[in-house]
């Protein structure tokens, strides 16, 4: 989506103003949002006690290879304090860089893959952590700090549980996608000399 | 651990103050607070990022065929907003009816049981409604409900995720154990009419 930009020239150096470059990234930064796995804001609230988590509605958010289930949360749920998801990378795929505010845990149902975390002290991602992570195990994702969970198996699928505080989720979109951040610095410095 | 009160009467009737009677109370549910699974105070903080769950040190609190993992907390690893338990209920084990103001959700991993369920909106618990629950389903508990999780199967063992906010978790113990509130109605009621 944001290939196209530089060579649009809509906006141009000199004259692009601090609008036009706020404009700009925001939308380049709505695109990147569009991956993100937020709660459906047109759920029907389900009032059930004791809810079946294998007949719950799956969402992809047009995302091949993946599968959310929002199992508690604040939309369809009522939660004000706590939301829980399942969700399901097929082999390869992965969340996007982000970061947020609320405290986040992960639980590892099956599978194996790899945990990415930068320190939340970098204004960007910088080089982050690699860590393994596999099937019984679990992790907690410090505060604000930038991360990607990524099913890096070539086989199996990953299957974790997700906990969150706060609900619903508010992400901190300028570390979500480190390619995206690349494509932006690059469109800037394009219109900025241009 | 109640049953020797009235016998003992070191307090009596008319002659029973206000103060006393709540002295009475304050040692009588304390003496029911030392069933509850909350996390040790004297746990080593645990600072690795990612933790094998099945290596982690089980505790069962003094009750047998009980078993309890504190897989992410406030006082093992540093949490501020969300605490994740294991547990594990033998046949016939069950918690203790308690509540409190946080939010908990429940995830069956394992086995089948039964949710006692009381209102808020009553002093005391009266006849609590009993849901049955089993693997792969999911239940919340509506904040300050007294409740009790009882593994009501005679075979297999009822496996709990257990996530609460607002660590560590601050019990209501006035309908901890209907059991003891009905022996404290009948002491109370004794001593009253000494």
């Amino acid at each position: 989506m944001v290939r196209g930009l530089p060579a649009a020239g809509a906006a141009r150096g000199p004259y692009l103003t601090a609008v036009g470059r706020g404009l700009l990234l925001t939308a380049l930064v709505a695109a990147a949002a569009s991956f993100l796995p937020v709660a459906e804001s047109s759920c029907p609230r389900d009032k059930s006690l004791v809810r079946d988590i294998s007949r719950m509605q799956q969402s992809n958010f047009g995302r091949e290879g993946f599968s959310h289930i929002t199992v508690t949360g604040a939309l369809a749920h009522g939660m004000k304090e706590v939301e829980v998801w399942l969700q399901t990378f097929g082999p390869g795929q992965r969340t996007p860089i982000h970061r947020h505010s609320c405290e986040e845990v992960f639980i590892v149902l099956k599978g194996k893959g790899t945990l990415l975390l930068g320190s939340s002290s970098l204004k960007y991602p910088g080089q982050p952590q690699e860590i393994p992570v596999f099937q019984n195990t679990t992790f907690s994702i410090p505060v604000n700090d930038p991360h990607q969970v990524w099913n890096s198996d070539e086989h199996e699928d990953l299957q974790v549980l997700v906990i969150i505080s706060r609900p619903p989720v508010k992400m901190n979109i300028d570390v979500m996608n480190i390619e995206l951040y690349r494509k932006i610095a690059r469109c800037a410095k394009y219109l900025m000399n241009y």
